[in-house]
């Protein structure tokens, strides 16, 4: 299948590296304390908070150019938790492919908490859907792939601009949960 | 319970009714033709498009001060089907707010299709929810119980602030539903 090359160990990367391995991709898992280790594969998620993206596009950009680069981030600002950190008409995915402007820059798993990711449901009531936003066809459908050779269920979300509205969907959706009215479980699903 | 004015008779003005009187309110239905019909309600749901909400704020804004007015609107740019017409940092609701100032205004009832609150199920396999945005505890409350009377779920989803991300989620919603992603009778579902 594909080889995917992850950054970032914490929740988000440990769960999409063991979706990606169940659709027998190969991956390569690489923390903070590797930046001498290249990036190999030729998707990479950058499943890193929301300030270490500029780090990563500014010391592995030439790394990157041509791959396919998934930004999973939430840009909350967590000091107030009342908005984003990211100008309002923009995303935290544009501001990736605005600083990695050779690679193809895809939003996705920014709606779907690591617990419905690891679950594959969402409260055990619905099926995990990863939404997808990016600009490059073929590049949304390479990832479409993997996560649904591991289990889950993927949708188009349309153009990279829609990763507006996906990072707005995520950040409700945390508000919700740290407001206790949905679990961290739980959340949005998609219902066909 | 209630009394409940709702200007506007198209769909979401006659589901929104329906709901209201399932909960044994009492229900004035107003439509374009009716602006000489003093607005009675105590709870006022301006079940209208968006390019109609500056004016009914300008001929009936002394009317509604005091009340708890309900905006619906996804205020999407139709022309486009790309971006919203409000502000990116702001919305629909804070600008009939800002319009109303005497008035309690909510967000509603826009990240639920009509057929969705018709059936009281997304897609049939999850029950209908409506995330309530406002600044005024008890207007959210006053609306949450027509709501629970009327057979649906209710969740406060925070500060008037929150309907930016809720009219983004009705924008995705609606993106998808255009392309086929979901059924115009389900879209996301809120999992406690």
């Amino acid at each position: 299948m594909a080889h995917i090359s992850i950054l970032g160990t914490g929740t988000m990367g440990s769960v999409i590296a063991s979706i990606a391995q169940a659709g027998d991709n190969t991956v390569e898992l690489l923390g903070s304390n590797d930046t001498a280790t290249p990036v190999t594969g030729d998707v990479v998620v950058l499943a890193v908070p929301y300030a270490a993206l500029a780090g990563i596009a500014s010391t592995r950009g030439a790394e990157l150019a041509g791959k396919v680069v998934v930004d999973v981030t939430n840009p909350v600002d967590f000091a107030t938790f009342d908005s984003l950190l990211v100008p309002a008409d923009g995303s935290a995915a544009a501001e990736v492919a605005a600083a990695l402007p050779d690679s193809r820059v895809l939003k996705a798993f920014n709606t779907t908490f690591g617990a419905t990711l690891a679950s594959g449901t969402v409260g055990g009531q619905q099926p995990t859907t990863v939404l997808i936003a990016g600009d490059d066809a073929d590049a949304k459908a390479q990832l479409a792939a993997i996560v649904t050779a591991g289990g889950l269920r993927a949708v188009d979300a349309g153009s990279l601009r829609r990763a507006r509205e996906l990072e707005a969907l995520g950040f409700l959706q945390l508000t919700l949960a740290a407001t206790e009215k949905v679990s961290w479980t739980a959340g949005f699903a998609v219902v066909a």
